[in-house]
């Protein structure tokens, strides 16, 4: 079970094409169109977001509703399509594909700019929100929430939060963090960076509840679960940092303290554990690249959006002269919107295990 | 161009199969076992690695010293070989594939921890260090090197510090940092984490100069260069975070300060960079899935090693009572070891995109 | 470069999807349309050619009309949708998919004839039409016609004749032959079995002129040219049989006959065999699984359509007693029309070959 | 589950790389001696085989002499190592890769040759053997037998023929037939071809018993299991055609007679049928790209060995003038040679199918 995405963003739409997914599943489109509709939102979205109200179509793969085993293509149609009529821009905006993207393919930035562009995600989203439907069946839950906004962080969610609770708290979030008690003075900051026309980043964390031992392998450095999740995350546009459990903190934590201590408790034999329990879960559920039965904890480092309202020092592709960056709609902090995009690939990198 | 791995920790050895190798490269088999005997080094070791000393065996794919496009096997004998007398291990030591993975391949630990274990680099670093020579055809220099033991860090070493330089005064420290006059202290509080039987991990830099433009592509998110970078990275042994650029610093900065301007000088056309030069790179050399010509910058989390003179609390797997972990021989530290893993996977990954 | 096709004979509509392919090439949309017309034509198609008229809408993947890299996503919209209403059939019918496709994936035959239908051929078509355009451009032509109809079979069209006027025969041929002047016997032959509810099949041969020296590899089993174009011929639907040049001929065949001798024209210096000629061609232009200038010639055997309209024994699988399968609109006779799709599989092929 | 071979004709030895292969088998290191054996014996090899005498070392991925999911090495040792000093051969040989080897890869013949031998099989005969184990407790049965030498033609042997019976019959001919009783005369006949200095092909029969229904995919073009058969088939030296079933003649048969009625008999309801009987196997065990419960048949055609006694017409690489080529040792009809290694990647490719 693999993906690949196609499309533009002010192309025809954004495709994603999912092969090998297992047979004889009843499909709820709903779900998908309910995992677009959150990546469309979250405080801090732009115009753009008004204009589309994105829902899939199902073009393959279905038969009465139910998979079948074909590849199935679920296709998102942009509604602002206008991608051969856009402005030329001439101006690579630093932190885009734009200048290294136009020198590798040796076309303009219009043509790069559409296909690198975030939109994209919408793809990605689809997919994972097909495979947790696969997830589902299999009683595992993948949540997605936001941990800091620039340098404004939340606390950790207690390990104890039941995934039904955290998905609740995170689901009355204007800002998909598990404290919505604090949406005010987050959104309040992000009002403020935005009216200096600057952007912010921030950090997300996904947990995965239910996920069975034995995800990924310890016997090929391409088969580990961890490289794999990785991998998926690092490709989202914007994301520059990928931890698991206890990250980078676990390069400052000495060995005695950081590693899971193994307990047995033949109550939670029926439980994905088998009945071996941990008093921590500092490895984030997943030891020599192989799932342990404990919660798999992925965190992502989100760097600010980078299209600003206020200009950046570029040049001219033509001229090769200093010119400013030029503003095209966008947003102020996509980070929730972000936390919805990391949700979905991690659910789909999970899922995929669960065939091999 | 692609590699695999295969072989235990205590079986006959280590390979590494390189496919896709251009033909016509004149091979330097000491260089890879320069790499080799780094990857064995760095103050903090254990007593295996006095055992071996390892070093490679070309196999095939060379004819009179030359690459031939046909598959190169690198093999690393072992001199320790005895997997199938090894005693059994019953207590699934916490923070390795022990447990996780004698449940998926229903097998006792020995044979998972033979494949799982970190020896399995070294498979790695021969494919690494082949690839350097691909690289060094093409004016690209990879340096790794260790940023902190647990929480003693060094500072940033600046952008300006020169390739070579940077190599000399890394090839000079004990502990393969940039700061050499600061082993002193390093290995002090090595010691003394040792003396008390518990382990450190940290922080690990790999910068890659003269990438050109254009590696890994924008197109597919399976095709991005961070992406592929991090898998790499993540999936070495007791890695469990994995930065490019500012990383997760970056989502604490402005979009103002963070996205590196765009200058333009042509006396640098003929550099990586084409003549497009940055003030700063917080990007890390990688905009879009693409690299963009300045120095590519990856950092890794290293966690302590799982293997302490300490014992951890565990279980015994047949009675399911507690049972304290059995100490093998280890390390204390093994943070510059890794060093040398994560320079040199992050150099095959740069080298195969050297190809498409 | 490679394309997965997904879609259902009668659902929305069939696509393929084209990774990798160059960026920078204006695309010919009429000529893909003209590959789906010519696939859709031949003389003993039935009745559904004349419900559907295929023509591609292309989704993704280009701006302006050129291709950018990205992906490219074609769609061949069905007339005829009716999936989820299509009256369910019990009784699998010998030659199909029917019976191990719906014990595989445990569902009904109605979802698996829905895929495995030879209407999928629409999507191989498109993307080998499209991957001609890049042949194109490289001077490569690809042409493949019909070399037997059941029993009745046509000369071996001479090395000599040009491919032009080996295209401008074959397209003058309702059958697709290179013989024109003997239609009427073929069409004679095909409406006799007709007549009488049967089916019939043929040989299909493909050269492909133009193709440089080194497509395809010597250095592993799974990079030959002459095995990948072998899988890709042999998948196609009613394909039961695959030759490269002498093919079985060649096992009768006696060495010092069989190879073709090596000699060296320098006039021909800028050809692709690069003054390297042959005074024979019998091993179709592959040697050690590499192109080697000469033309390539591909053979395939195409069993007859196992619907036909006199019933087969075989099973309600319900209750598992005898009963003759039901008539579905068919074809007599798809000989013609596989020759497209044999053309554009291999052109594809030879394509994606051009890259690496 | 897949493999690579590497290795050179006269380098180190041969190796083939296995990956995926289940955990927990017993695997027998003779049974693996016993097909490379029977590669390297059947009437008619040349001196070559005298100096070879392959036995296999297992070099990872065995605990005790149990696969254990780690990827596992296959070594077969050459004796007569001497591919450094190995005279230069300037004269490419029809037939063989070296010219579009030597262009393609801008290298002298000889590291060409070295690569693209027929030597490598060796390493595809140790995969498809070890493979053999796996389908051993499957009660899969893969039987390849020699069908023609040349123009001498045997009867297709019965389907009725029990897989035991077929083997001992094969067993006992020196030519790898099922018709023993004719070895003398097929002798007789490559003798008198030998003796003119020339080389005879022939056609080889694969028959795999006990395959379950379910093996390959209907749903995507390169998951079907007559394409990967025909890759994995046409990709070995020498080999210019690959059928299933009724193959080429099936395009000369009506389709009321090529397709194989089905029944239904519950006392076979245990077999690999599943009761799904069929009265002629003219699919040869495949429809859509499934396997359906009956035997699996697939043929192929090999070309004279090109490496003859008496001389073929070439030309000198550096002086471009006309020159004979000269012989290195070889054999006249290599055919019975080919059956074992055809027989080992059908099993391969058969046992791949079982995980997925």
């Amino acid at each position: 079970m693999y993906y690949k995405t196609a499309g533009e963003s002010h192309g025809h739409g954004i495709l994603a094409l999912v092969e090998d997914f297992p047979a004889g599943l009843e499909i709820d489109k709903s779900k998908i169109d309910l995992e677009l509709r959150r990546r469309q939102g979250g405080y801090g979205r732009g115009e753009r977001q008004k204009i589309e109200t994105d829902t899939v179509d199902i073009l393959t793969g279905l038969w009465q509703g139910k998979s079948t085993g074909a590849p199935i293509t679920l296709w998102i149609r942009n509604r602002d399509y206008r991608i051969d009529t856009a402005p030329e821009i001439t101006q690579p905006r630093p932190g885009h594909a734009d200048l290294a993207g136009s020198i590798k393919y040796a076309l303009p930035i219009r043509p790069i700019l559409e296909r690198a562009s975030a939109r994209e995600t919408a793809g990605r989203v689809a997919a994972g929100a097909l495979a947790k439907q696969l997830l589902e069946k299999h009683g595992i839950i993948v949540a997605g929430f936001v941990r800091s906004i620039g340098s404004l962080s939340l606390p950790t969610p207690p390990e104890e939060l039941a995934p039904n609770e955290l998905l609740q708290r995170r689901n009355s979030s204007e800002l998909y963090t598990v404290y919505p008690e604090h949406d005010t003075v987050l959104k309040w900051r992000i009002d403020e960076i935005g009216n200096t026309g600057d952007t912010i980043g921030g950090v997300i964390e996904v947990r995965v509840f239910g996920a069975p031992i034995g995800l990924g392998s310890c016997m090929q450095w391409d088969a580990k679960l961890d490289g794999k999740l990785a991998q998926a995350v690092m490709s989202i546009q914007a994301i520059k940092g990928v931890e698991i459990g206890l990250g980078f903190e676990s390069a400052r934590t000495l060995g005695s303290v950081m590693h899971d201590p193994i307990g047995y408790d033949n109550t939670l034999l029926q439980t994905p554990s088998q009945g071996f329990v941990r008093k921590t879960n500092n490895a984030g559920g997943i030891e020599g690249g192989i799932s342990n039965g404990q919660p798999i904890i992925v965190r992502a480092a989100m760097k600010p959006i980078p299209t600003l309202k206020k200009p950046l020092d570029s040049i001219d592709l033509n001229s090769k002269q200093p010119m400013p960056t030029i503003y095209e709609r966008s947003d102020v902090c996509a980070v929730p919107a972000a936390s919805v995009v990391v949700e979905n690939v991690v659910a789909f990198e999970i899922a995929r295990q669960l065939k091999s």
